[in-house]
């Protein structure tokens, strides 16, 4: 695709965005009678929170779907109806992220101050994610009701809903709030289940299943088969995401990593822990999880000295065997559905 | 009911609540495969936030079960259904209570600290009012998949789900968080809708829907007329807790009322307002919303010179009144539902 025609996509797709902000926003007004204020702030919290950014989840729905076609195309209708589901999947994110900046003390998301930082908003950022979540439940109701996968389709996004919130807590649970470090948690176990409940179900199966519905697909060993697969290209996304928290280049990257300092279950972390000697155990201990540049700079060059990189490059080359394998075994559905999911990701730098 | 009978019934009901716990700490552990540490997490929360209230709300909905049978009496099987769609509106109020704590800096809840005040907890009791929220989806769907009315019951859920969020940001945007009192948003209307939206809806139409489902009421006019009469109940319930905030006897109400130097938008100020002259509401303006004794003697004294105890025992008549003509216009099903919610409620002190 050109550069032209992907910028075009993207601006097609937030054309759909201020649609269902329109929606929501009238239905405030004439079914539940709001007052004006209450429009004028949904419709900025809807404006900060879901525009900006990389749109990546929302228009993978659509690229799945197309894929699903075989090579048909999508009618204009089917588009459609597919960035409305991506759109479902953007809001969902964006209530997940309001509710993580409050609970993770963040600072800045997607190049400005996080929601509940703007001095108006404060607190009542937790009451507006709860909101981002109903307004996916309403778009579903008004675009897909009549549909025989309907029920289907809510219970997928509560299940994958739920699943996310379970990573949310294992992944907050993984250090005491009250008490030291403690590095027994910080397991390649642990890690690998936070990565798979907290981000695989919502950014990829999310999107694979939201475009099966779509084509029809109904036989429940296709969608089994989806989160297998979209599972194991979750993992394999977040650990680039760890591996460039600290190795990217910052201009690239658009931002500069904290998982060190921020005392994040990372998967280099696990993984160096995984390899150390108790010196190195000692050192980590000492050193992880603290707001300085000395410290930090002895946990990079403690992951130097465990080759962090060449542990990357082989889980890389051996993730994506693994998953070019798994997805050849697909004979229920088109598998290039999955190919192109793998394919936006591969050796990603940013 | 006698005192045994009742605390009999109480305790029936919640041995209910701790069923649906281990079912969804079962399913936790086995089809979500969680660590031992996280079922433990989720134990202590759910013990913490779902038990220890009245329970008025999950009791009403075996009572208006009970009501729909016109007196032949619920068979075993229906009441433990009613039971657990009474603790869905339980642990749906605790996802409300446990977010609003952390919304509102509250102190205490329920006779102990909030659950987010727990040094271990913090924010993540943000997460945790989350899950209680998807544990409400998970036991409607393992209880009532197979019903006819399931989905209704699901959507009727989610829409008093999304009507209390919009009660809650009429509520927190009542006055600005980044500016001085602005006394011109403490009117009549807003508050009933506030009242309306915050409370009425979940907790007297959701009960009364729930029952309704339950006894094969499919009429959408009914549902229609029980929500104009429970949105009725749930303005009077609400008046009497802005009234009983500052009149009640501490000792009776079981907590001292502190909405005038919360500067809420309760009943008393917003008919204060309305009757004040313009030196009356510069005192207004002055004392209300100030933490300390002397302000809130002023808004007191200035309470009892407007003569706002004859204005309440006025609107309380008034209010009965209509609410029992409205009730015995009810011909499409046994208006004895509602007429024990309101005996609930009426002239209540505590």
């Amino acid at each position: 695709m050109t550069t032209t025609s992907k910028q075009q996509e993207i601006d097609e797709f937030i054309k759909i965005c201020y649609e269902l902000k329109e929606e929501v926003l009238t239905t405030m007004k004439t079914k539940y009678t709001m007052p004006q204020e209450a429009i004028d702030w949904v419709n900025e919290m809807i404006d900060y929170n879901c525009i900006g950014g990389k749109l990546n989840r929302g228009i993978s729905v659509i690229h799945c779907a197309e894929a699903l076609t075989q090579g048909k195309g999508l009618t204009p209708e089917a588009r459609k109806k597919a960035a409305i589901l991506g759109w479902c999947i953007e809001w969902l994110q964006a209530f997940f992220l309001v509710a993580d900046d409050v609970m993770d003390d963040s600072i800045t998301r997607r190049g400005q101050p996080c929601w509940y930082r703007i001095p108006k908003v404060k607190q009542i950022a937790i009451n507006d994610a709860f909101l981002l979540e109903s307004f996916v439940y309403q778009i579903l109701k008004t675009h897909f009701r009549g549909e025989s996968y309907y029920l289907d389709l809510v219970e997928t996004f509560q299940e994958v809903i739920f699943q996310t919130e379970l990573g949310q807590l294992l992944d907050l649970t993984s250090q005491p709030l009250d008490g030291p470090t403690n590095l027994d948690r910080f397991t390649i176990e642990r890690h690998q289940k936070i990565v798979v409940f907290k981000t695989a179900y919502y950014t990829f199966y999310l999107s694979a299943a939201s475009a099966m519905f779509l084509s029809g697909v109904s036989d429940p060993a296709c969608y089994t088969l989806a989160q297998e697969i979209c599972v194991k290209i979750g993992e394999y996304f977040q650990v680039q995401d760890d591996y460039l928290d600290c190795y990217a280049d910052p201009e690239v990257l658009g931002k500069i990593g904290t998982d060190i300092q921020d005392n994040k279950c990372s998967w280099l972390v696990v993984q160096a822990l995984a390899r150390a000697t108790p010196e190195q155990r000692a050192v980590i201990k000492e050193h992880y999880g603290k707001n300085n540049e000395a410290s930090i700079a002895v946990i990079k060059a403690l992951y130097v000295s465990l080759d962090l990189e060449g542990v990357y490059r082989k889980y890389e080359n051996e993730s994506y065997d693994e998953l070019c394998k798994l997805i050849g075994a697909v004979n229920n559905m088109p598998a290039t559905v999955f190919h192109m999911l793998l394919s936006k990701i591969y050796k990603r730098t940013m």
